[in-house]
């Protein structure tokens, strides 16, 4: 608290991510990291960027990066804005295309940041329950909204919308932004890219984090109709003329022509989420059903609260929100199958003793 | 323009940052980047850093590298705040600590960012102006305003205030923030990051792009009060909670643990400053006296627009700003040695022909 803080910043509540633990020898299942690294093909074009040229700014437009995102999805390049991670590029569509008259539509169980950045720009919103299995009815955004913001598959519960349940909202609501923020897309959804041409209401949003295994270099994308995109620059523009430095540049771009590695994790995750759900329900977990890097699940006969904290003292880290609706539930990142063995070991000896 | 922007957008006036060609073989001499390259250790210590842990997500608060500032300066950690550039620092530091009731000062020639930043986030602002030599006078700052900013030295003019005076100004304001922006102060100039401690109204803002040879990869950070530093934090913890990726924590600290070729980069510049304007009082310029790794310069016979041109089409390429007071001035930044004749040799031709 200061005398010298501007009125905003001492409304504000800001986000609180997951714990980045700075002890070795963790399983580390609380923040849906990919357990997989990065393919040697993007490394290796970021260490070859790691040159004298770093003395330069970077391009302000990154279309080298822009151009490379276009061709990946078939879109143009002015249909493409790129981002210091996907948390800087949903800030950016909060302000540029979110904030209406009427107040914003999301899930009253959702991504935790879209409540603070509409603290941060001023955005009324209104949240949408989901239904008692946690799924999202697009019956239910309608008149009341001026935009509307969800995740797909929605975090934390996993749980995925058809592309058509999309399509049905998007005829819906023709006059309001629609953004769709595909962080867990690729692990068994169908992206609402295939649409932006048809609704030039829909902004969909990725991220380098996830399925591409590079949470530690900062780089999500929107991809829309031109005029969604220009609303996304003037606001970048206004903000930070070079967000994305030269090595996310290159290591984005690497990672889009290294289709087979992309290819190879997403699978192995999506494996080994398939024997982590089996093995939690013979352990008498209730799953939600998952598209996503992690699984949602709760025990009818021990606190989700209390499950966490014996992990803990096993050292593997899962998270916890102490919210209403969900304070029941662990979210559980997909690690690789030694971690999943070790969850399952430690999960099933919390259960039996 | 389009029907699904936030009312904002619509007004927004974006900055527009220097050409950034993408030809080869230019000298360019228009966006004040260091001609001299990063240190070798610190191109080592980012690829040493390129390795499996882009994976996860980078430590949110860059502990590191804040650890690494505050030592350098003999601060405390909880006074820095760092960020995806200065650029952004800047942004925050509007956002979060310069919108007040009384409005925003900062001189009428000055970063052009300034003004953009008040549009993104309505802030009031009046501009003060510069004496005839486009000098800061420090008792023109008063009670009008609710905070104050100003680079120190000025962009474009490279003009210097001593830290007396900036002590006087902080004295005189001690009601309000003084927002002291440093981009250029490695390059003659006194830091104001000695008086954090005793003024609690005074924050410092620094970069990596100039002095330190690392415009593409994009750090930059602010000193002050814990109190002032809270309130950025605050701010940045509700648009993006990892701004600073993996590899930009590692190469910003190895570029404070080298400290010999940093001195070594700002040593030669100033020299080749020096030659630089020498030579241009010789050819019969007006040179404003410069501490910054730039000149500004007019001649009373030719067109500064012109000469700019003429310089394009020998493949040098300087800055020309089309602004009141300042239309007959060329910012040039400070090259290599090479490039510097080669700048002279273009201007002697321009002026004689």
């Amino acid at each position: 608290m200061s005398q010298f803080w501007s009125e905003l910043v001492h409304n504000l509540d800001p986000y609180v991510p997951g714990e980045q633990p700075k002890v070795n020898n963790l399983i580390k299942l609380n923040t849906n990291e990919n357990p997989y690294p990065p393919a040697d093909s993007v490394l290796e074009a970021i260490r070859n960027a790691t040159d004298d040229k770093l003395k330069l700014y970077p391009d302000p437009n990154a279309d080298l990066l822009k151009q490379r995102i276009a061709d990946y999805f078939s879109v143009q390049r002015n249909q493409v804005f790129v981002g210091n991670g996907s948390d800087e590029v949903l800030a950016h569509a909060f302000q540029a295309l979110l904030k209406k008259d009427k107040p914003l539509l999301f899930p009253d169980i959702t991504y935790s940041f879209y409540p603070v950045y509409c603290g941060l720009y001023g955005i009324d919103f209104q949240t949408i329950p989901l239904d008692e299995d946690f799924a999202i009815n697009v019956n239910d955004y309608g008149d009341q909204g001026g935009a509307i913001i969800f995740p797909n598959p929605n975090a934390p519960t996993g749980r995925l919308l058809t592309l058509k349940e999309i399509e049905k909202l998007l005829i819906n609501n023709q006059d309001k932004v629609v953004v769709v923020d595909e962080a867990y897309i690729d692990f068994g959804g169908q992206s609402a890219i295939s649409l932006v041409n048809q609704y030039h209401n829909l902004l969909v949003i990725q991220t380098l984090s996830k399925s591409r295994s590079l949470a530690g270099l900062r780089v999500g994308y929107a991809i829309g109709h031109a005029d969604l995109i220009d609303g996304l620059e003037r606001v970048k523009n206004s903000f930070n003329s070079y967000p994305m430095d030269r090595l996310a540049i290159y290591g984005a771009v690497a990672s889009f022509d290294n289709e087979e590695a992309f290819q190879q994790s997403c699978r192995a995750i999506i494996n080994t989420r398939e024997t982590l759900t089996d093995k939690l329900q013979s352990l008498g977990f209730k799953v939600i059903p998952s598209t996503a890097n992690f699984v949602f699940a709760s025990h009818p006969d021990f606190s989700a609260e209390q499950i966490a904290q014996k992990l803990r003292e096993k050292a593997i880290i899962v998270r916890y929100f102490n919210k209403p609706r969900i304070n029941e539930f662990l979210r559980i990142t997909i690690g690789n199958n030694d971690e999943n063995a070790a969850l399952c070991t430690a999960l099933s000896e919390i259960i039996t003793s």
